[in-house]
């Protein structure tokens, strides 16, 4: 990066809101991937112009700009490898509209996710995408990733849940996608192309985004398993119903013994596996739904289900565990993997198998009701030996999910992470066009270089 | 097209798979947009293969190919408009899987509508897009239109239940987009800006569909305003309510006027404006959701709301209506703009308004809980006066609807109809890159040549 780069910048912005000393600009090196690449200097726009005259910059001087959210990524994808700028949207903050009458709220990138629910509530809306990071992660990220979250499995997730956008392409346009209606079918969906492209077309300056209403009530079940063949069976049982829970959550034996070695109480001794069921609607649909899922629970395999007294009692275990994970393996490889459901039972089956041969302990949790399993390989990177264990290991895990017709990610996206494996899942035609796509957005492959493809 | 073209077709496709007498061709030269535009010939592939090889051919020989799916669109999407080869997939009508447990179908695109639903009902499931033509129009176009239905209010459109799909590029690549899981976050989202390309940038040859559980009852509502402001403020204020409606559709007076015509005890002689509401869910969800609603509809200008006896009941008004409006004017102009909820109430006026200033009359119905009216232009195209009037008249509905925030098409798509005025919605660089995109997928364009853009 030169000093004319440099100087110019500078008359793009006030001083207050450009970054270059390396002390300062190692706050924005790193993400949740916990890789550290530091940008060369720190942008803090307030606007669209101003990220426009940044990007047409960049292109000038052929330096990577790195859009940013609050870098609560798992992948990687907000780092700025090949350093340049970072372009933190951490400043734009401000809810432009929040229109309950057409159930529409107008946010800039740099709004945290709690901030706008705080907002919609008021008026009886949420917006659905929740990742667990929610109290700390921006729209922007969370549209950047397409976020997923526990609740995705009865309202999907970001992408369903966005009708336009107006961003910043690569090479400096402004554009404007989709509408501020919830039909619209006028040109190609550039809104969702946008979407989960992890800042490597555009970077969004404002997002449109839709509005569900709050249920009335939220209740649930929890069930406790001897062996997680029954306990897979469960799953798939329940998602045959009509009733479609708002939340269904897997804890492997794994994720219970971690919970039992602090919490001996919370679960039963000879529990291997557990589901958390969680409802919403009316007091009246709770019920018949619960009831409903109870049956759907019972099988040889279950040693008790029950209703839970109120939500905080539904999510206590669960939301134990990502505390006691990072104690006890800080540095774990956190997957995030998706199968059909119809395909969990022997995809746990086979993890199990796959955490024998190789040697490497693992914890599977997640989102059963979308076949999106966590799975955390417990390891020590400073272990050379164990690491090249784990990395044959996830090969293989891959190799199975993709068998499996699953997806590599179901919420964190590629970042530079799984950078080497997407060619797993998508065949090189398709990903000679998503390239292609690129191009026509970023000709001069400024805007975050090198992520999601090799 | 050459002799040397037809020659080398024929050694693509068996004699029963090509047309190439006119008389035969002009089956396919027209569909709902009432334009004829004949191909040179028509293929029927069976296969992706087949698809391919004929793309390459067209490609080889720069013919013009317009896939085709059952013609029903009312937008010219699929007139080949250029000549060359019309590719019909109305042979590929294989349900490949339905898999009830992943609440996943997959199908290739002739599969008519109506067929998958009744496939996936046995299992306890539908696929959410209804487009009126369900009983006639193929997967395959519903995809490129992204079609929507009078229960997009509850369940969204085509791009809302689309998990992947298998397609083969302008340029010949077959690609496989997306996944066969709800949740999947891997490379560009090109499923979806596939979904609603009219055919543009590829053929889609496969797709997989996410099911949705058949609610166990359908209930409903109707009720009748003294004139088009009440009911309006009935639309705003049902839509403000938690219970979200399975479809809410309104009829203006010109629509009761028709129905009257035939039907003089259907609605009451002093109703000016209709709705009728459907709610789905279980019997009790329906009834507390209709006692909400039948709350909301309540205001001065209502004369009468209730529920009605069956789901039959509530739509005799609605089903009646399209039949009659073909019997009057059977060249209608018919629109299908969108505008937000909210503007509901200041947009019908306006469009009473411009009949009067045009005097071109007009029947307004449609589905009010998206903002998606139709405007229905009751013009004589011999009438070289009148159509202009309705030309000036039309340009000034766009304008209106696009200064309300709406759009120019919720669910018909632009094809040729309303290529002109898509400069209204879409500014020159988002279109810019639209048509850069169109160059990636078909370089020589090939593909459905002169739709969408200008």
């Amino acid at each position: 990066m030169t000093s004319h780069f440099l100087a110019q910048l500078g008359t793009l912005l006030p001083p207050g809101r450009i970054l270059t000393d390396p002390v300062d600009c190692y706050a924005y090196a790193y993400d949740n991937s916990r890789k550290i690449f530091p940008p060369e200097a720190v942008a803090f726009p307030l606007d669209a112009e101003e990220i426009k005259a940044i990007v047409l910059l960049c292109n000038a001087h052929n330096v990577p700009l790195t859009p940013r959210g609050r870098g609560t990524g798992t992948s990687g994808g907000s780092l700025p490898e090949r350093g340049g700028v970072a372009l933190s949207l951490e400043r734009m903050t401000r809810i432009v509209t929040m229109d309950a009458a057409n159930r529409v709220a107008v946010a800039e990138p740099g709004v945290i996710n709690q901030s706008l629910q705080d907002s919609a509530k008021s008026h009886g809306f949420f917006w659905a995408p929740d990742p667990s990071s929610a109290a700390y992660s921006s729209i922007g990220g969370n549209l950047a990733t397409s976020a997923g979250g526990p609740h995705a499995v009865k309202y999907g997730t970001t992408r369903d849940h966005v009708l336009g956008l107006k961003a910043v392409t690569g090479e400096g346009s402004m554009i404007t996608t989709g509408c501020y209606t919830t039909k619209g079918v006028v040109g190609y969906d550039l809104t969702r192309l946008l979407v989960g492209s992890e800042g490597t077309l555009a970077v969004i300056t404002e997002a449109t985004l839709k509005l569900t209403p709050l249920p009335e009530a939220v209740g649930g079940l929890t069930a406790h398993y001897r062996d997680i063949a029954s306990c897979a069976e469960a799953i798939v049982a329940v998602m045959a119903l009509p009733q479609t829970p708002s939340a269904l959550e897997f804890l492997d034996s794994g994720s219970l013994d971690l919970i039992r070695s602090r919490f001996p109480e919370m679960v039963p001794a000879d529990a291997t596996a557990m589901l958390m069921i969680e409802v919403d609607g009316s007091e009246r649909y709770i019920s018949e739904s619960c009831n409903a899922i109870l049956s759907a629970c019972r099988n040889d395999g279950l040693i008790n289900a029950e209703r839970t007294a109120d939500a905080a009692a539904l999510w206590r275990a669960r939301k134990t565990l990502s505390p006691l994970l990072r104690d006890i393996a800080p540095k774990k490889i956190n997957e995030d993997v998706v199968v059909p459901v119809s395909a969990l039972p022997g995809f746990l089956q086979e993890l199990g198998r796959l955490s024998d041969k190789y040697r490497i302990a693992n914890v599977n949790f997640g989102h059963a009701g979308n076949g999106n399993i966590h799975v955390n390989l417990l390891v020590n990177p400073d272990n050379f030996p164990e690491m090249a264990r784990a990395e044959q290991c996830l090969n293989e895990i891959f190799d199975l999910v993709i068998r499996l017709r699953g997806t590599l990610s179901g919420e964190h996206g590629v970042g530079s992470e799984k950078r080497a494996y997407v060619g797993k899942e998508i065949d090189m035609s398709t990903m000679a066009l998503m390239k292609g796509i690129k191009r026509v957005f970023d000709p001069n492959n400024i805007l975050n270089p090198g992520k999601l493809f090799l």
